[in-house]
């Protein structure tokens, strides 16, 4: 067995077996083979595509190239929720606390935000005081007490699938269903949840583009659950515009608060409502409808909200210091006009430019950034009304902004 | 532009412009993108191909990347061939002669051998005295005196070709047509030539599987050939069984001696003699029918032979010194009956055991190991009989060979 013959069997659109597999991406990880012949592989596998032997076993090859999560002491429900990313989605914030507050127990991994997309650890993090960074014992004392918290990955859960991301991130080949199937399962099922919600987001800015690839990609997802014994349920969620009224940090965390509040809707309060009913009807076996008037009242009586304050305040953030810059400009209606798109890219630019992102790894993110938005598709405006406000850096010169470049109206 | 939208619009079936072909390839060759990308980009168009403007496109690219030869002080049609490669091919030893006796000059550029496909450079070097390095004057200046020369190529003739083509033999991306062409074309007419012939290997062991692929890989080059007004004929001739009797480097000096002088008839005669009949057809503009009379005319009158006595002379070569080495063994037929099949992948990689080539660049060649066959496909044998003579280095044991692993009978 070689690389080139499994390069080649793949490039010739066969499916590879477990030895191969085994060969070609342990000794990838082992650094036996290098970037060039792993980035060939992955562009074959890109173009060719993987069954679901093949994706299961690559699947299996991540998990066991790392530690992995035992949470069989914390004796209620766990349920875990994936999103495959998006412009101001912040539901991690909104949905733990309120599924928590329902005895579903949330156990959360989560990355920082790289691109365009922001990261649950960086938009916690814009909390001062806030800890993310928790040991294991620490992370398990957590989940018993309020049953849920956040912490960032640790570097011995599924390092395969950080190496090969990486090498993905570099060469064109992050669009892959296969790939991004095993990436995202492999670190779900470390993580140690016995459940696992998967939203995925279609649309143009997104990973996957189309509804039939979304088809796709949570047949494959549910499949390998099965394998595991991992209940996963799947939704499918639209991504053309940003995910309610905020894009950045503390923004987005004051956001959250609103909608846990009850003072917010929008389509994310809906989404949010939707992601944790299915949480919840996972974790007590409830249908879905039972289970949403259960997370409507949690919302109602304010019991979703303690948990936001108790979970922040246990991992040491303080709320009363959530403020945004106060270097801020208003970006105003060009016409009048029911807004027809808010485009979730070219938002999710601008608050990188504004200080709320990274473009490369070593970038710093000023908390205080962002955009928070005033109106949203469908609701109709007057020329000169406030469309959305830009923080900036203290002390910078804030961009000028055409607001014909984010908004389109009819 | 970016690397990374270059790689995914190829991943995802598009044409690539000139100028993103122009950024992908000018800035790998400076070393400003590096081999993982490069790799993937050319996985992307091994799958998904090139349209006829890329891949012309790609070859320009390739030529102005370094030196052309210029051949226009040499007063005669120049015509250049090129082998897509296969086990046993001495081709370019015994059509040089033939058709440089005709009036006809060959400049040739000529590789070492890789893998199991042996290279001219090595057969014309197992010749004791044979140089193959020569400056740019005297490779000129023969060319004028006998009409026939071979050298190495140069390190500044195509160096963005050669770059690329040492980054596919290690990822799994050579069989591409596209590439193949490109790579070829660029070569050859950097090498000055006024009309090439392409002998296009196809069968199981080539590049080129099927038959098919050879017709599309044919158009293409014709194709290219067009836009650089160089007439361009191409062959599409099997490769499945060894071409003539000897495989290595002496024992194919010696074999080509054998078809100058008339002494030895197989289908390697009968393709050198179809070659070397299009060469001077292109050439002086013949029919290939009366070229093919004045190619029969000089094997038969001696003057090809004589030819190349010159051309090795001239190029510092003692023919009286290419003897084989002595350690040898006879192979028998272990049973009566036609011989169906002799496979030419087996014996090009037994010739390499024997010491006739190289797995790695820096392997040492034996001249005087190899291979030769007593009989070829469609004779008959009696068990006992000699199928095939192995020459090993001296003092090495033989080999272990077992005759029904090379021929098949029936």
């Amino acid at each position: 067995m070689n690389i080139i013959e499994i390069i080649t069997k793949k490039k010739n659109g066969y499916a590879l077996t477990d030895e191969e597999i085994d060969y070609a991406f342990q000794n990838y990880l082992n650094e036996k083979i290098p970037d060039y012949q792993m980035s060939s592989l992955l562009m074959a596998i890109c173009i060719n595509g993987m069954n679901y032997d093949e994706t299961t076993h690559l699947t299996d090859l991540f998990l066991r190239s790392g530690d992995t999560l035992d949470l069989s002491s914390i004796d209620a429900p766990k349920v875990d929720k994936h999103s495959t990313g998006g412009i101001g989605d912040k539901t991690t914030m909104i949905i733990g606390p309120i599924v928590a507050s329902l005895g579903v127990v949330v156990p959360k991994m989560s990355g920082r935000g790289l691109g365009i997309t922001g990261g649950t650890i960086d938009k916690l993090e814009s909390i001062p005081g806030f800890r993310t960074n928790l040991k294991e014992d620490e992370f398990l004392s957590l989940l018993k007490k309020n049953g849920f918290a956040v912490t960032s990955q640790t570097s011995n859960l599924v390092p395969m699938d950080r190496k090969i991301y990486a090498l993905r991130d570099v060469t064109g080949t992050t669009e892959s269903l296969p790939l991004i199937a095993s990436s995202i399962l492999s670190k779900k099922i470390a993580g140690g949840a016995d459940k696992i919600l998967i939203d995925i987001k279609v649309g143009e800015g997104a990973l996957v583009k189309t509804m039939s690839e979304a088809i796709k990609l949570s047949d494959i997802m549910k499949k390998i659950g099965e394998k595991y014994k991992k209940e996963v349920r799947t939704l499918l969620t639209p991504m053309d515009t940003p995910l309610g009224y905020a894009i950045g940090n503390r923004v987005e965390v004051l956001e959250a608060m609103a909608v846990l509040k009850g003072e917010s809707k929008s389509p994310l309060t809906d989404l949010c409502v939707q992601l944790a009913s299915h949480m919840v009807s996972m974790g007590k076996n409830l249908s879905y409808d039972v289970a949403r008037d259960e997370v409507l009242a949690a919302l109602e009586d304010g019991s979703a909200y303690q948990k936001f304050v108790d979970f922040v305040h246990d991992q040491g953030g303080d709320l009363d210091q959530v403020v945004l810059n106060s270097n801020k400009v208003d970006i105003l209606a060009p016409c009048d006009g029911e807004i027809d798109s808010i485009s979730a890219l070219k938002m999710g630019e601008l608050a990188i430019s504004l200080g709320a992102g990274r473009l490369q790894k070593e970038d710093e993110i000023d908390p205080g950034t962002g955009i928070m938005l005033h109106h949203l598709v469908g609701e109709k405006v007057q020329k000169g009304d406030v469309l959305f406000t830009m923080y900036g850096k203290e002390e910078a010169l804030l961009p000028f902004v055409d607001p014909n470049e984010y908004y389109t109206f009819k």
